[in-house]
């Protein structure tokens, strides 16, 4: 067999490989034993040149992760984070009629229309079913801070983009705000009185969040010059908290009967170095900017593989679906390196999100609130040697 | 089979899950294939609401790791740091009469008294079995670190409690010294000049410990309003060694006819954060301010699956217990998420201790010593090829 057959079988091999329910138990939400997208993923012919005898790589691909998700016409589309070896990122679709296997790149990467000369890269993208008729892409844009004479020194802003097919881009302006730095920027899939409506994190530094930080949301007058006002907090940073570093917008909300349902990220510091985790809250269907379920600790922490890559310890999530059947799907980046899939359904999400206990924020009401629920549990289970 | 009959299976199966002597070798002690303590050690129904129809985690547990042990009428018990999926750490009593397998929470984790308002976690305790007829436990009591404008400062006290019997738990008040943070702290489990005495660990900062540290000694003349005044330096932090960065006690002090041996930490820096190591020292039965004894190097370094986890690159113990027929099993965490047990002997530790070379400091002098073991050596083998 040819060097050339071999990757290609191989290819193959991955792509249609059937993924399983893992071990992992909660009844919160099931995890599957492989990751749906990772580098190996992506089409040989984007790395190799096959005009070469030799079949070498020349543009090799680190990692796939960080995927935004939207479902249309009973397929799941992941628009990944795809990072070569030369540390950019670009987007590019993959696609299945399966939510959890079978993804498969599309033939060419996203070309975003290059409207910015600064932009250096771009990444995390999160695609909004806008009610207005447009998918929306809203991802990170981030260029050299050039007022600090730091090399690494970076800036970052929230880029627009929107497409009725995943295939044409048009490009909007960046979302201006009152904030110096934006990341992690997510469109709300409504109006709100008649508004566009942006989730954001005012930043007044690149890595650390800072002073500020927190989910906010922020009314937006006209979609074609974004621009937002006022940002209101919705979800904190707190001290001794999964948010006690920083905390951001995740997946594209979820409406539900009970609200709508974030899933977002947040992160502490540790001796080595910072962990993130996925959270989930709930606001108001009428009133988008009122709170009205917190669940506290996370929902998903990172686990075996997922806790070692590029950048360890981190959890992301940057897409979230719900099929026809309310079966939900909760695409997560590991550690900068690869994108798993966590499946619930609105049910159980729901009642994760407004049964969970809040975070009574010290040890002593934490073990109060656990003895609570051991009590009622010892109750309910009787005699426990014969459960 | 209900899904809560198979939650309660593996359970069982987990806890009376066979523990064996891993491959690990170096004579000194040896490693276990499982970890004792993990979270899935934690009972279904700290976890579970069994009142609901989902079987769904209500308030899910994140860690089991670090924790104080002592050896009690033929049965050894850790009281391990569990961690919450919120974050929050508390103490709960784990039971077996095996030390190395077999472990089983009790019904309920321990409710400290909650004297300390401003207290938002407590973790890491130590229990000292006392002349005096109580079990202490020293633990790290944690607050908010007001002055500063960080939402992550935190502040650190050595809390106090006594107990009989592990269920009932007196609280005193918190140590008072010089430092104004202290973690790390153990109480001696003898009068010395009639006074109670504590390991403590100066520091002037809460993750760094900063231009002070090193493991001390101070006596303290009322266990009912304890205050150390001088801290006296046992074991300082010394340049490229693995105290480099900060040490500080771990264990109990382990009585032995040479000396009382003591199992700390060490830590240094890496580009991927710090990393903690588990080293020895002996002190004088007769002073116990006078070291009598520095092994080089490590006695525990992380291994395999102990390298990765919440914090990883740690390994820590804060317990270890010597059983009638003189076995020592040292209980440590690593890497913030699991507790594993060494097991050695009175003998076997005792003579690493005294018969393990001090640390050189220097390259050129570690070359020498290691020569000189190597040249012994070959003498005594004689043919090596005949060994």
């Amino acid at each position: 067999m040819s060097k050339k057959t071999e990757i290609f079988e191989r290819y193959e091999q991955l792509i249609n490989r059937p993924n399983s329910v893992s071990d992992f138990y909660n009844g919160v939400y099931q995890r599957f034993t492989y990751p749906v997208l990772t580098r190996d993923h992506v089409p040989p012919f984007w790395k190799y040149d096959f005009s070469a005898e030799s079949c070498m790589e020349r543009l090799g691909v680190n990692a796939v992760f960080n995927s935004g998700a939207v479902y249309l016409d009973g397929k799941y589309y992941l628009v990944a984070r795809v990072e070569g070896n030369d540390r950019k990122s670009f987007f590019a679709v993959a696609e299945s009629d399966r939510p959890t296997e079978g993804f498969r790149f599309w033939d060419y990467p996203v070309c975003l229309p290059d409207t910015c000369p600064e932009e250096t890269n771009v990444y995390d993208m999160r695609l909004t079913k806008h009610a207005d008729g447009w998918i929306y892409g809203v991802f990170c844009s981030e260029s050299k801070e050039t007022e600090k004479a730091d090399l690494s020194a970076a800036a970052a802003q929230a880029g627009i983009v929107r497409t009725k097919d995943l295939k044409t881009w048009e490009r909007l302006p960046n979302l201006v705000s009152r904030s110096k730095y934006q990341r992690n920027c997510v469109l709300h899939p409504e109006l709100i009185d008649g508004k566009y409506a942006f989730y954001t994190r005012p930043q007044d530094d690149f890595i650390d969040a800072g002073s500020g930080g927190g989910v906010c949301l922020a009314l937006c007058e006209d979609i074609m010059h974004p621009q937002v006002e006022e940002e209101i907090l919705l979800s904190p940073r707190r001290y001794h908290t999964i948010t006690e570093s920083k905390n951001g917008a995740g997946a594209t909300p979820i409406k539900t009967e009970r609200g709508w349902i974030h899933i977002a990220h947040g992160v502490r510091n540790t001796a080595a170095g910072l962990r993130y985790v996925v959270y989930a809250f709930a606001t108001d269907l009428n009133d988008p900017f009122k709170i009205i379920a917190e669940p506290g600790g996370y929902l998903i922490a990172p686990l075996g593989e997922e806790r070692v890559g590029d950048v360890s310890n981190v959890v992301f999530t940057n897409g979230a679906v719900v099929n026809d059947e309310g079966k939900v799907y909760i695409y997560y980046g590991s550690s900068d390196t690869r994108t798993h899939v966590a499946e619930t359904d609105l049910a159980r999400l729901t009642e994760y999100v407004f049964c969970t206990p809040k975070d009574p924020l010290r040890s002593g009401d934490c073990v109060k609130q656990r003895c609570e629920l051991i009590e009622n549990n010892l109750k309910v289970l009787g005699d426990i040697s014969n459960v």
